[in-house]
């Protein structure tokens, strides 16, 4: 699918590194760079991984035009040399992810990307883009569809959405994490995410009255007649209105949505309204500024509503805009060798783990729950057996012994070098899966404030690695080797 | 330009609401709707517009092909006369709006669309989803450029952004309000928006040392070698191989960028050890996680910093993601008479100003600055003489006379009856124009905090038409009409 060719769309300073590669002999250097975050966005449990699919059209679909190298050559910076590379590139990675819609943790490499340096680390800015922005909304959007206990969310904020892009996806990831359907009709038309949508206030005006409005869109639409009834007064006009046309027109499926006033208790008015009026069966939907929060609140009031429209807050992820995956250097690899590689910092946080590694899931035999994940190293075995012991990393002192327990490798081989090596499942079957997924979670993690923090734990193996090299760091040696000689 | 054509971006009841108009026979009528916003982001002042050029191209593009004809009519709601009428549509409507880069407040009609109510409506998606996220980023870019001081500020965000439009319209919005570049190479190579970047850490880690790395660097990139110096520690090895290679290599233009530590303590360390070295051409560039309110206090604070690279925080526009423009029905139009309408809301600053309007700004004739803007009707004369009385809408016992002024029309035609007739200025014209308009404001205006509110008054013609609709809507009435007959 897809809206025009994003090969261009990188950081200007991955094409500088990669003609930096060329020209300075080690562009074929095989690395591995991992994809990962360091935070649970709103301060949660987990987040929604989501925009595998993008991320594999993308790189189906690498090719530098001649314009584009017409328009590099114009910079005055790259050899003739990286140009002719990029006029016959062709994708060679191997790529291995977690699959779309799986919860997930800080620190897990989500994805490996292993290739030519030139080529891996070029793939950088749009990985980082398409994945950050999806499990960004994906996340929200969970945590949205958990606050409102079964009803249906829709997501509606298309015209709040950064660009056209942030639209289309958002519908996508939005869906991918629990709700039924969105606003954005292009969403439905390109990737089956069901789209919905009634009426606006300016429907409501441009008639005489709004019993006008009211009829003329019964009359319309007679299968699904969901009428905005808080144009101009709730209680006095919009939900009287609405009677009458339901009473007049008899529509097959009927409702109201409210968008503006206090929620708890305009719907409980209308609530008593519709059922003293005959029509129990006309469902409720509420549509302004919502969030996980607010919904959580007016359900602990006892509003009734049936549905929720759910705009701005979830598009842009209002309270938390920014989910930080980064794309790290873990190993390169030469003869066939795999040298582990570390980013040190003065903040704790930010050192990374070294080395090609995998990801596993402990699943309880019994209960089917989630118990913890364990990052090994790409060469160890599966764990198994009656009893497993893990610790973790930052407590060394703390440890736990798994038993009656399965563990899954979370990660899917995509590409093999170069070839899509994956069959990208349908949405609902993501959909199914994510939901699947996050009933293997216990409800301590996925509370929204201060929950339970998941254990992910580095092997021993892994663990003795980072330490030796974080040794091996010596600041004086460092310091000394910078001097001029 | 534009990637894919988005006429099927737009939310679903767009599209139920003009099968009604259709159905309902009032698809020809005349409306008239206005996009405004209410309040300007993070507390601001004011906002600087942006998004025009793309609803233009979005507007000369809309085409509704066969496959969108066959989707549409799978959803079994759409009349064939319907799909007949958007198989050969075609945009008639006018446009007036506010030129881009314009420094705008709230409740002014930005962009006016008069045309049948059936294509008047449905561009409403697009254009919000445009104008409000182009809007955003401007907005956000202007605050962050005005805390640098005249300092280059690049805008770094791609990775972060939320989806591929995100970047590249992104990096438009933030040159226009300021920005020097850009690292989204697309945005260079479509919009001109010029595209920067040098080094990540992986290029550090990719050679066997950081003076490796840099010298590698600096024979690839003699012209312009900025080095990335906080791989391993900018004050015990980054700045020291720095300077190691500036001596060896003697780029053209060299410098250091840091993106991590304390930025005041790194900057001043590095300044003096540049100067010391010989070097006090070497710029510093600094990119973590920056905003307005941290570049105002490190620079307060003395840190020594040439540019910044500005990522996240200024893509996202984090610290308020929304911008809340809206499009609201202001007035219908029959045998060329023009009848105001008037959205009524509990919340009062959720009610609309009625009717077909014009925006105008008063300028002092001396010292060139923006006095106050006006709301009038479209049919009243632009204000001069030597005195012009105007008032508080929303405390009308505020009245200021203005002497010595001139005031201009800020909104241009853009669209005739469907015909594009306005000139888009390139993205230098732009940059210029909204850099000379910030001037025309007074630094009251411009603090970040508290800011002094711009005067937006209403002609007194106009405020008699809002409080005589505002009248006319009679609750008891409303009550009486709605009761079932």
């Amino acid at each position: 699918m897809g809206y025009g060719n994003m090969t261009m769309l990188t950081d200007f300073y991955e094409i500088t590194m990669a003609n930096g590669y060329l020209e300075s002999g080690i562009s074929d250097e095989i690395a591995y760079f991992d994809y990962f975050y360091r935070n649970n966005p709103d301060g949660g449990g987990y987040a929604i991984t989501a925009g595998l699919e993008q991320v594999v059209e993308y790189l189906q679909n690498l090719k530098f035009t001649d314009e584009d190298i017409s328009y590099l050559r114009s910079k005055n910076c790259f050899s003739e040399k990286f140009l002719d590379y990029l006029k016959n590139f062709k994708f060679v990675c191997d790529i291995w992810a977690v699959p779309e819609g799986t919860p997930v943790f800080p620190y897990e490499p989500l994805i490996t990307v292993r290739g030519p340096v030139i080529q891996a680390q070029f793939v950088e800015t749009m990985l980082l883009l398409v994945m950050n922005h999806e499990s960004l909304i994906a996340t929200k959007a969970s945590r949205i569809c958990r606050a409102a206990q079964g009803r249906p969310v829709m997501e509606f904020g298309s015209r709040r959405a950064h660009g056209s892009s942030a639209a289309i996806y958002g519908a996508r990831a939005a869906y991918i994490a629990g709700c039924c359907g969105t606003a954005c009709t292009i969403s439905d038309r390109d990737y089956r995410i069901p789209a919905l949508g009634t009426m606006a206030h300016s429907w409501v005006q441009m008639f005489p009255t709004e019993y006008d409005a009211f009829r003329a869109y019964a009359e319309t639409y007679p299968d699904n007649c969901i009428l905005l009834i808080d144009t101009y007064d709730v209680l006095k006009s919009g939900i009287k209105n609405a009677i009458r046309v339901f009473r007049e027109c008899k529509p097959k499926k009927m409702g109201i949505r409210i968008d503006s006033g206090d929620i708890a208790y305009l719907t409980k008015q209308c609530r008593k309204i519709l059922d003293d009026a005959g029509f129990p069966e006309a469902s409720i939907t509420i549509s302004n500024s919502l969030d996980e929060y607010l919904i959580r609140d007016v359900i602990m009031e006892g509003a009734k509503i049936d549905s929720f429209g759910v705009g701005e807050r979830l598009i842009t992820s209002r309270s938390e805009p920014v989910f930080g995956g980064v794309y790290k250097l873990g190993a390169v690899e030469a003869d066939g060798t795999i040298y582990p590689k570390i980013k040190i910092s003065e903040n704790i946080e930010k050192i990374t783990n070294p080395g090609f590694k995998k990801v596993y899931r402990f699943y309880d035999n019994d209960s089917g729950k989630a118990l913890a994940d364990l990052i090994t190293l790409y060469d160890e075995e599966t764990p198994s057996g009656e009893k497993f012991k893990i610790f973790d990393p930052n407590a060394v002192w703390k440890k736990k012994t798994l038993r009656n327990f399965h563990a899954v490798d979370i990660r899917k081989r995509i590409f093999d070098h170069g070839e899509l090596v994956y069959d990208l499942p349908d949405i609902e079957t993501i959909r199914d899966y994510c939901r699947d997924q996050l009933e293997t979670l216990w409800s301590e993690t996925l509370r929204f404030e201060n929950p339970q923090t998941y254990y992910v734990d580095l092997s021993q193996k892994l663990y003795d690695l980072k330490h030796e090299l974080l040794n091996d760091y010596n600041r004086d040696d460092l310091t000394e080797e910078a001097e001029e000689k």
